[in-house]
């Protein structure tokens, strides 16, 4: 084939012929009468942008949206046709880079990624995704920017000034085309040349009219959401229905099936904790320590880390470097990314980092909650007895988010065995899962036997002469632990709960311990009062009218200290413990 | 003065003489010697920057750190002479754009910004104020980015490329120099040219290298934080000594003298609320227009939205256009941009959005109230009762984020009347304030003359033979006093609470009428039972033995549908709640 054959070919590839175009502006023009229809106008704007993606572009099947071999289609609103990953306000593209990633370096397969980003531009999650895609040379991702930018009623700073979006983007690393996002051949052609491009994301910058060709609302800025009079509308689409030339159908490519067949249900612990008991490890080195193990078992169990060598994410990463995903410090953008990866069942995605820091993605969070996605967030450094590095790291609001997040289970271990034995709960658990993790070394207090389960507390002291039920967790778990000691010593007995896991909470042996111990309890955590331990367990106990709950917390903003010091006097250790069970027990 | 004079006038006036940059070189490494010291490695990289901004071109006085008309200076750490604003975690420069947009703006002042950004310009929320700075053409706003970027122990994705970090902050608007930043007549000299520049935002970016000069750590990547032997620290300080040649001291330039002198406290009502009980208003829409209202009253009250035309900030900014900040669809910046302008108590700043896009703001939020800032910030469209949108959309965990929020004050008020009480009370509140606002049209059911307190309940519904006591907010309350009616039809009487503060909590109030209806509580909250109006009352009734709580709250995820609908499907109406009633006193 001579080189002018190939462009010849190449060109013919890229735009079809006549006829098909035609099809595409047709069917673009039918979505754009349904979307008339549903009063949906993200999809007026956009319509020749689906039309040539989903019948031209985009390899799929259409009977098996769910096939592993497809195209990805992230929009700003969840579709049939589009992934299960929710592109809520501007989190879309960071999913989508979780997809591109999986493709290319652990599917290393051929789908495609197709993301588009609308009014929500202006959220700085976008330029994260922007950052992290060039970063990781994403050539299999394309971002369309629908320029409209109408959003809830008003406009994002660019407007129409497209070649802001092509700066911006050129700057974050894209290969970056302008196109008007009304012509079909124009479209056909960027998304063919961007599929040409190597280790480069593309971004193609549509300039769309919100109802162009409609009489008298061609971006007039108030339609959005507005509701149009019968009259108007059947104007309108008898309009646009003069325009359509065909009735023919276009189906898609099929895809490439060069997906790798894969499992990442029951992911099996090779051999049990090697833990002494009595000696001492940090729970969050112990979670790195596991998930390393745990990665030898799986080859589809990966590790998203926001740039943090101190989270013991290091281990997987110097024992598993091809399955570490940096994300730098970006952690919405992490989050998403972690969604995205773990789309379609294609990995076991952990995402880690200071417990403080994952609040920044809370909104990332509830959004993959919502989608129902299976992904496990770790988060380390938790509470005051982190010590040294001031109130905003310690994370003392992190188990008020994550309760707050729907059927999401949170772990909340308190030694390096019931650690490994959560991550490889985490690891079979289909759904949201959030391990809180502990800087300080803590003594190992279960055999390497021990069995746990979600939602179910350990009666790790007991005694028939207990007075007071003290639950804990973590660090004030051993707290709890200690008081028990000095407080036997004076012959007060008080019977100590590990709950284990936060949420699912174990409310049968809470109450049946409470109730051995004359409805006596006291919770102590590490964390403020609000939406944490002692509130779970209060509502908890609401409805027994014989339990009285006293809880031990964070009461204020706490500063810099040593750990042991900062547990005192935030009245979270053994001695605060010990007066409270001595006041509650002389009563 | 010929042209050139002119030019070595400037020329002058940039760079001091050859004395002054030898001062200003020793004192960098004065500054440089004490990093070590403290082990503040950040410090250390920025020490010809901070000594140039604080001995040359920031103009304060020394002695008076908070004054109004001082420049102001941003750091990713909080220190004595950098402003109240914490630059934590790439917050500090969407607080400085609040202080710039203050600047020009409303104070119409000479006082300058400077904004230190570090490690942390990989957050999403750096780009979203770079272009509110950009399109609020904010040039008394200097960010500088220190591109040493190394963080938490690694490195931000473009590391040492200065040239990504400009062409990145080009395509965001801003003016841009590149700089050795060891060099302090080239600082000297882009910082006054930066002064000249008009409608632009200035970037400088600067060529740092943590230990540059110091034998075997110039850049090396695990210097961060890690202890350094007492005698090599020893060695390098006796190096660095080695190169200071004089011991002079400057002292920093005065202010211009040209803020306004203002007034925030006491803000008074000017007439109470205009509503006549039984008439019907959206709280959402009462608070837009107490709002509009409070703005004719006290001049330095001004209100921030995220691009939202309906959630009725839109009447402020028609009647008070000059205070009114368009912050576009960035609710990170959004808030940071507020503590700005609150920061020196130079406005009484309200921002408002959905509840539900709040939630993108939990870290900037939780920073604000740990800085002890003076915000309030409004919630609009919460819970299942907006209906359509969708549960991203419903905000059914905002209560459980802002009551973890320390000392932070939550309104949640149930008609027109208390709505406007509640913004009154925030505009004059000290700290952190959130109120929580409803699209539902509910009834006006205060006079206008009721007073209402921060803490204080309100019993609403009292009679001597009620049964059980039925604690509501917003929609919720409707719902309990419905449920109320119908049940007296069948001589079954409740007590009624509206609780109109969430935090704090009118425990007294709640317990009192608990005791006095047989220990019978039932909360009902359109809002997930986590972190909510439940679980704060269960925690509040706790230790009393005697009192039972019944929860009522939206269970799981929500789908779209009518409001009355939701509220019934999810279990939270006065149906549910009569059958409540009726179930508990039959026990």
């Amino acid at each position: 084939m001579s080189d002018s054959e190939a462009t010849t070919s190449r060109v013919h590839e890229a735009i079809p012929d006549q006829n098909t175009v035609q099809v595409l502006r047709d069917m673009a023009n039918r979505l754009r009468i349904q979307s008339i229809r549903a009063m949906c106008s993200s999809q007026s704007s956009t319509a020749e942008i689906m039309s040539v993606l989903l019948f031209h572009t985009m390899r799929y099947k259409q009977a098996d949206p769910e096939n592993p071999d497809n195209d990805r289609f992230i929009l700003p609103k969840k579709l049939a046709l589009s992934d299960a990953v929710i592109g809520w306000c501007g989190q879309g593209l960071g999913a989508a880079c979780g997809m591109a990633y999986t493709g290319k370096y652990f599917d290393k397969a051929s789908f495609r990624v197709y993301c588009l980003v609308s009014g929500d531009i202006s959220e700085g999650s976008v330029w994260e995704a922007m950052a992290f895609a060039s970063h990781h040379a994403l050539d299999n991702l394309v971002v369309i920017f629908d320029t409209n930018c109408v959003i809830y009623g008003a406009s994002s700073p660019p407007g129409h000034c497209t070649d802001v979006y092509q700066k911006r983007c050129e700057a974050f690393g894209c290969n970056t085309y302008v196109v008007d996002g009304r012509n079909v051949e124009a479209l056909c052609q960027v998304f063919w040349q961007a599929a040409q491009v190597k280790n480069r994301p593309t971004a193609v910058i549509a300039k769309t009219f919100r109802g162009r060709g409609m009489p008298n609302i061609e971006d007039a800025e108030n339609w959005y959401g507005k509701p149009m009079s019968k009259e108007r509308a059947d104007a309108i689409i008898e309009l646009i229905e003069s325009q359509i030339q065909t009735n023919r159908n276009l189906t898609p490519n099929l895809p490439i099936e060069d997906s790798p067949e894969i499992s990442i249900g029951d992911v099996k612990m090779s051999t049990p904790p090697a833990y002494q008991m009595g000696s001492k490890l940090a729970t969050q080195k112990a979670c790195g320590l596991a998930l390393a193990k745990l990665g030898h078992v799986n080859e589809r169990l990966i590790m998203l880390d926001g740039d943090n060598k101190n989270t013991f994410s290091e281990v997987f990463k110097n024992e598993h470097p091809e399955r570490f995903i940096e994300c730098f410090i970006a952690e919405q953008n992490m989050v998403s990314v972690a969604l995205g990866c773990a789309s379609r069942g294609r990995t076991i995605a952990f995402a880690s980092t200071f417990a403080a820091l994952l609040i920044r993605a809370f909104d990332q969070i509830r959004a993959g909650a919502v989608a129902e996605m299976n992904i496990n967030l770790i988060g380390s450094h938790c509470g005051v007895s982190v010590g040294e590095d001031g109130p905003l790291l310690m994370a003392l609001e992190d188990l008020a988010m994550f309760r707050a997040i729907p059927n999401c289970t949170i772990f909340y271990p308190s030694d390096a065995v019931s650690t490994e034995r959560a991550v490889y709960l985490a690891a079979n658990n289909k759904g949201m899962c959030y391990i809180r993790t502990s800087q300080p070394e803590t003594a190992i207090i279960y055999t390497p036997q021990e069995t746990f389960q979600i939602g179910q507390a350990k009666v790790v002291r007991e005694n028939v002469n207990d007075k007071v039920t003290v639950i804990g967790a973590g660090v004030t778990l051993h707290e709890a632990l200690a008081a028990a000691d000095n407080l036997s010593k004076e012959d007060i007995f008080i019977r100590v709960i590990d709950l284990f896991t936060i949420k699912p909470l174990d409310v049968a042996t809470i109450i049946t311990n409470a109730k051995a111990t004359g409805g006596r309890i006291i919770t102590v955590e590490d964390h403020y009062p609000e939406g944490g331990i002692g509130e779970a367990v209060c509502a908890a106990v609401s409805t027994e009218p014989g339990i009285v709950v006293h809880q031990l917390a964070v009461l204020e903003v706490p500063r810099s200290g040593k750990p042991q010091e900062l547990l005192d006097k935030f009245g979270i250790s053994a001695k605060q413990i010990a007066v409270t069970v001595k006041c509650i027990v002389m009563d």
